[in-house]
């Protein structure tokens, strides 16, 4: 298959839907407040039922695969099929998967979510770097090469993360600082948007990173029931030269699981970004 | 399920099987090697030779998630049985997945492979410490009050883990010296080894990690096929009063596919060890 480039996908899914991705996470919760059962049948219903509602009206659609693996073989047949789905449906499927590793290991990781033809293959990952940037090689070049893209843990909305992403290295520089000077190196000066993106709360507040470089785009979760309002993404990242990619998902989901109800949700989600980036 | 706590249940394997951990790593070549296809069959035949092979006589069996999420849903099905025949054979299963994530996402990753009754549940797994030491509470409590344990991320043995494993916190400790805090403060005073141990790779020499108070054990790997020997075990944990649980993969299932031949590989892996151990 020949794919165009992740970065001009992404900038023409969003100029032709809106600024937004949408998290599916059926959490145990989720499913009993849209009255299905805490099983398989109810896990596929509710994704399913997601990706019917917004599908083809949301820029990216974003599988939590933690909710899938919590059911074995059985969710991840699930999630095959809907990663099938959202592509079909013409969105952008991100799958959330955190993997990380090296070597031999990290390739099969690669080939696993960024290879043409593996069943979980989506257009989109998000990889977490404790082994090291550079341990993620093997997922970043393949991406680039198949017309897909990875999104690179850097900073995180919650309270713990800073143990780890606010240490500073030997030159003083914060780890987080780190993943995202590395993943500008990779997307270079390209025209279009680079394949590597980061991960970055949007009720991160000021931290004194600098997004500027990074000619990527930023997965900015957080927003609703996290906490965080579409005017801190103008606080958090005015200054980024890169697109911000707002996620949202209880605040979209909770409206369900009648289709209108979660399709409006969605619309109220998109224009309070796209207000808040225009405000900014 | 009563299950024993884990660190005792880890003590007792080792007490009568001698210390190692075996790694079922099914990548290509090794399934090339075997004369196996490479594709869901030979995993499938790969993964359960080294069980029948090694689950009667080794402490630790370690799948490698990645290599059968490559096949999709799958792949995760021959997990799902590798895991039931490790325990079956009286092993330990350890599956390394380096999952690591916030709040309810964590929590499902925790059903996932440490609630009794999961089918993709193992006595222990590996985690990532990315997103903070505090993000994976879900899974550290689960373990807990399963019998199960959990490795948490600290030193690896790839170069490239140390842009973020090297860096300091505000109070100028080592981010992998606070990885090991955190896991002793949890094990605690414990008569017993505790369930939360770390990984520390075999070749990372001297760095000044401490890992004295950890009152739990360490996954060691590196050793054969990634350049480090027994030896280095003495050198790296000498000072530890913890257990170290040196990994062996490529060094062991290269000798495969005859039987005998794999436990003989096994035999002189714990024999290596254990000469290694008593000289230091």
């Amino acid at each position: 298959m020949t794919r165009q480039p992740y970065g001009d996908r992404l900038s023409a899914s969003i100029a032709a839907r809106g600024q937004l991705c949408v998290g599916i996470d059926p959490h145990p919760a989720i499913l009993q407040a849209w009255g299905l059962s805490p099983d398989v049948n109810g896990l596929e219903r509710f994704s399913r039922a997601v990706v019917e509602a917004l599908g083809d009206r949301v820029a990216v659609l974003k599988p939590q695969s933690a909710f899938f693996e919590a059911y074995g073989s059985a969710g991840i047949a699930v999630l095959e099929r809907v990663l099938a789905d959202v592509s079909a449906a013409g969105a952008i499927a991100l799958l959330d998967v955190k993997r990380g590793d090296i070597g031999s290991t990290m390739a099969a990781y690669a080939q696993a979510y960024l290879s043409d033809g593996s069943p979980l293959a989506a257009d989109a990952i998000t990889l977490s770097p404790y082994l090291g940037f550079g341990s993620l090689s093997a997922a970043i070049e393949l991406a680039g090469k198949t017309g897909r893209g990875v999104y690179v843990l850097a900073l995180t909305s919650n309270s713990e993360g800073r143990q780890i992403q606010h240490a500073r290295t030997a030159d003083h520089t914060m780890v987080a600082q780190t993943i995202i000077d590395s993943a500008a190196a990779v997307n270079g000066d390209s025209r279009g948007l680079g394949h590597v993106g980061v991960v970055a709360g949007a009720t991160i507040g000021q931290t004194g990173a600098d997004f500027t470089g990074l000619n990527g785009s930023i997965l900015a979760p957080g927003l609703g029931a996290q906490g965080a309002v579409p005017e801190d993404l103008v606080q958090v990242f005015g200054s980024a030269r890169a697109l911000v990619l707002p996620s949202f998902s209880r605040e979209v989901l909770s409206a369900g699981p009648a289709v209108g109800d979660l399709r409006a949700a969605a619309q109220r989600a998109v224009g309070g970004v796209e207000a808040a980036l225009v405000l900014g």
